[in-house]
């Protein structure tokens, strides 16, 4: 079974699925293994490291595969050669997420590359459709990662209402099965973009500790604050916030945030726990989804299974309501 | 058209939409025009002033229809009175919201009404099943007035994955067409408990002046804090907070609730706009979904109008979906 939307139509991709570029973790690999399974793999470009793009972008242009790239556009902004580096490579789409996609978006969309901005509010959604946006992805606040406070359940279809007469709308954030694609389609949105659920499969970069902790976790597990970027020294602009998976750092700093950035120790503390993979201080950025993830299937498994059940439940909706009785 | 649920066949309701017991706003009329148009109304117990509680369970009751009653848990506990007052008039079901369930379970039950938790973890939907309940409502942070952090969007599918083969789930916060019914259901949910859409309606008993700023605002508009508990000094146990509409008095103190504690004067002025419906300073209580609220209805032509966009939503959701093509 198929899935056609706008999304799939403008991508050209099989089905309405998008990889989250979560930064280390959506490699060449994983971006590759959602391609080869019909959706869209894009790359995160993260904060930036440039051997690692340019590494990455390598791989991704020997297999002659379609892919994305994405930024967090307020740090790409600072060294905009990256931009550079990447469009050289001809991506399908280019993502924008966390600040002003304008000064951007003409040099993206020279290129041929689809411009797709991730909003979190209506306001940044009108910004990003003015900016030129090709494509909105709208992201929730149960989102891993930065974010900010709205909900996916409701500004899915707001930004639907003023927006998408205009552009087809992408749902991001608590996203992790069929469920969350029907749903995201009948709020009208044209496809589903996952993060915390491709964080958790055979391809994803993190590591395999990281993963463990995502499978026994539920989703009351995980904190939306500023503990995690004060922690790594990597402050970003208001009003993003990160969520992660609740361990005995966050426990111990979460409301104490000033305190922290003044504790020096706790930086180096904290950068030697990342080198060893020591989860009880470092992060591991999740969403609220995780209470959804329970196995680690290869990437290809999850399009699949979330298209089949996504397909079986939009199939079956009309048994649900009894058309003979009068409204 | 109609849908059938657990929800419908366990409340005996013809569509299955319930009302929020929203204090002072859901009171009898607003509560007997939903369950005219086939849902359950809930009359909003709130705080408890028993003179109002008495004096609109008497309307109900002359109405002679099947009607629920909901409380403040944890304020209803110091007064357990209100609840033997609500058990006298025999409703159909009695919604118990915000504070553990258990000591009221028992007594609730044994008068044959339904007993209905509101919940907004994983963790209070297990606490709530085993003291008890018949139904679940899991309550998004997208709700207006108090709640939690976590979003409908992976709040529902997660609690009907650990207790959905027990007992029936209701979607609540975020909901206020049928696009979110449609959603809730795809999510695995049985039903949607409204308020704000039912907020801003002719027949609830919020003042014009609130319901005008409901349909001016969109749903970027609203913030969840503690400033509008500390301006009444009515200090509610951690961890719920309040989401309102932002307003002068909210974004003057949003982020020094310490500061506001301190400033006694501040309560008189809030009590003084509170009386004279001067919204500038007092809260309008709502939610995100105020985003998708744009006209002021009866009750029964939102319920009628949910019913027949879901219902629309769900019979073509097959058409979405191409079978012919092999995943």
């Amino acid at each position: 079974m198929s899935i056609s939307t706008a999304i799939t139509e403008l991508l050209r991709i099989s089905h309405p699925i998008l990889l989250a570029p979560m930064d280390m973790v959506s490699d060449a690999r994983l971006t590759a293994a959602v391609i080869a399974a019909g959706g869209l793999g894009i790359l995160g470009g993260g904060y930036g490291d440039e051997q690692w793009l340019v590494r990455e972008l390598g791989l991704l242009e020997q297999a002659k595969s379609r892919y994305g790239v994405g930024f967090i556009t307020w740090s790409m902004a600072k060294n905009p050669r990256l931009l550079d580096i990447a469009l050289e490579h001809k991506p399908a789409a280019v993502m924008l997420s966390f600040g002003n996609p304008k000064p951007f978006a003409d040099r993206i969309k020279r290129t041929g590359a689809i411009l797709v901005c991730q909003v979190q509010s209506l306001a940044l959604a009108k910004e990003a459709a003015e900016s030129g946006a090709d494509i909105l992805v709208a992201q929730g606040a149960e989102a891993g990662g930065h974010g900010m406070s709205r909900g996916l359940f409701t500004l899915v279809p707001e930004i639907v209402d003023a927006l998408g007469s205009t552009l087809p709308i992408v749902a991001a954030g608590g996203i992790a099965d069929g469920r969350g694609l029907a749903a995201a389609f009948m709020l009208g949105a044209s496809g589903a973009l996952m993060g915390t659920r491709f964080y958790a499969t055979q391809e994803s970069a993190a590591l395999q500790a990281a993963k463990e902790r995502v499978l026994a976790a539920t989703g009351d597990d995980t904190l939306r604050s500023i503990v995690f970027d004060i922690s790594r020294r990597n402050i970003w602009p208001a009003p993003f916030t990160g969520r992660c998976l609740r361990n005995i750092h966050l426990d111990r700093w979460f409301g104490r945030e000033i305190e922290l950035l003044r504790h020096q120790e706790e930086a180096s503390k904290y950068a030697e726990a990342r080198r060893e993979g020591n989860f009880d201080i470092a992060a591991v950025i999740a969403g609220e989804a995780i209470g959804l993830v329970q196995d680690l299937p290869s990437a290809g498994d999850v399009v699949q299974k979330v298209m089949r059940d996504a397909s079986a439940l939009l199939s079956n909706g009309a048994l649900q309501v009894d058309s003979r009785s009068s409204l």
